[in-house]
């Protein structure tokens, strides 16, 4: 069975994982944001696509959920004893050697989905890891306060300011010109279904879609999502500040709105939210809480499931 | 009194320390060799004048004489998990930093001068440290081994081989076309005297000398050395194998007429060598090891008396 699955950050690589213990035998394709991509200290960061890499490859940090287990911060301080900024951006020692790596490899001209293949190959993540896009498309975040009216990186709006000032918009800078990387298409193409894990729908799933050609072709396919929303509130992290944003509510059913029936197939909500419903989308209730590995491939199970 | 050293790594930053000491109301200006400098993982390293920065800093790790003091080794380990080459030069966490923040400067388009004087900000050394070129002039080393005749870049002829393998040609490539970093040619102009520490003759000092324009300036002025040479053998360091491929001997006598008397006022020798002579050039001998701070003081003393 091919399986392509659209991911984030956590939520998509824990979600991953447990698909992986839930269909071993399939050959997934993973999709991978790069709309949260930062350069710092002149070294391009790719958080999503490292912490998909990294989940999946053994090298996370479990608690946190992100950055390298066993981390080390002297990287860190050294830049910050020089005055360089910013200082707001968690990067370890070992999450830096990979920054370096993938900025040497796009130096000398190598195209992202390259140098994420190069990195994967150390990490060996037992899925195929294809950013959305080799070209340059990131999201930037429209917000209003003491300053003014402005626009800045997603990362400064959700790491520094811990999304604390509402966003008034939300841009993919590029997204136009933005083509799907080498080999998106055709694993879409060529898949016999897609996921959509509980990644958050704003900045993570909805920015995929948001390249050119990429929703199309999965309009084409069977593809079921998993809600990011249990009872109105977010899994994890801040989706509602992004929701809020393009004026959706935080619920399972404005999600399942937003998303539409072209694309979806397949809803899985948590049992709370059993009564919601959208024509053409097959929708089921179940414990949706990843609270550890056994009850994420329950979560995957499940979604597998909606397929049948 | 104003005071224009030139310098390479360890041992003309441990000199440079005594003759802080020694001439504590001196302003002195060091020229420092970049023909060393090499480009590691697209990073830029600058290991001479990283080693006076450190030193005068109070940053270098003073056992082994460069490197920062209370580093650690994680991302040199992930670069070498990743399989990235080479590895067979010991950049530590800390350094990356230093490294990471001069090549972001570069990157954004600031001459290697005005990195440097920007990441001093954080050391403050106590001297005005200029590179001796913010062209790239670097120093590659011929050589014939096993895989033929070729040339390679001065690092891996020196640390990965050791100079094990004969140099049959050392060339410092770019320096036709390199010009002396602003500011050089007006400290020499300025300067009461011109000190050259027991750096080594050929790929420091003699790069240094390499740089259009430099050499004549220095020719104008009062400049005493310090013997790199004892008794036949180089202080520290590699300097005979690169003695030996310019066709010089390892000897103070013949260091002093590389240099010649049209460069040089005064030599300073150990006592052992208290034969060497050339006419037009003041020479004393005296102790020259520098085993401690304060033989290192007495050194810089002595060098000084030379002026008188």
């Amino acid at each position: 069975m091919r399986i392509v699955s659209l991911a984030g950050g956590i939520g998509g690589a824990r979600f991953l994982r447990g698909l992986q213990a839930a269909a071993p035998e399939a050959e997934i394709t993973v999709i991978g944001n790069t709309g949260d991509d930062i350069t710092l200290f002149g070294l391009r960061v790719c958080p999503d696509l490292d912490t998909v890499m990294y989940t999946l490859g053994g090298g996370i940090d479990e608690e946190q959920g992100w950055g390298r287990a066993g981390e080390h911060h002297v990287v860190k301080e050294e830049l910050a004893a020089y005055g360089m900024e910013p200082q707001w951006f968690g990067l370890g020692d070992r999450d830096f050697a990979t920054h370096i790596v993938r900025t040497q490899m796009l130096g000398a001209g190598y195209p992202l989905s390259a140098v994420t293949e190069a990195l994967c190959a150390r990490w060996r993540p037992g899925v195929r890891l294809i950013p959305m896009t080799d070209d340059r498309a990131e999201t930037h975040v429209v917000i209003h306060d003491e300053q003014g009216r402005r626009a800045i990186h997603f990362q400064e709006w959700w790491v520094r300011l811990r999304a604390s000032v509402p966003a008034e918009e939300i841009v993919l800078i590029g997204a136009d010109d933005a083509k799907p990387a080498p080999g998106v298409l055709e694993a879409i193409q060529a898949a016999d279904a897609v996921i959509l894990p509980p990644s958050n729908p704003v900045v993570s799933i909805g920015t995929i879609l948001q390249i050119p050609g990429i929703r199309e072709a999965l309009e084409a396919k069977t593809v079921v999502g998993v809600s990011p929303i249990i009872g109105g509130a977010p899994v994890r992290g801040m989706a509602d500040a992004c929701l809020a944003a393009i004026g959706v509510e935080t619920t399972a059913q404005a999600v399942l709105e937003l998303y539409g029936s072209r694309l979806l197939d397949g809803w899985l909500v948590a049992e709370q939210d059993s009564g919601v419903a959208l024509d053409g989308v097959r929708v089921v209730a179940r414990p949706l809480l990843m609270s550890d590995p056994a009850a994420t491939e329950a979560i995957a199970r499940a979604t597998l499931d909606l397929l049948k």
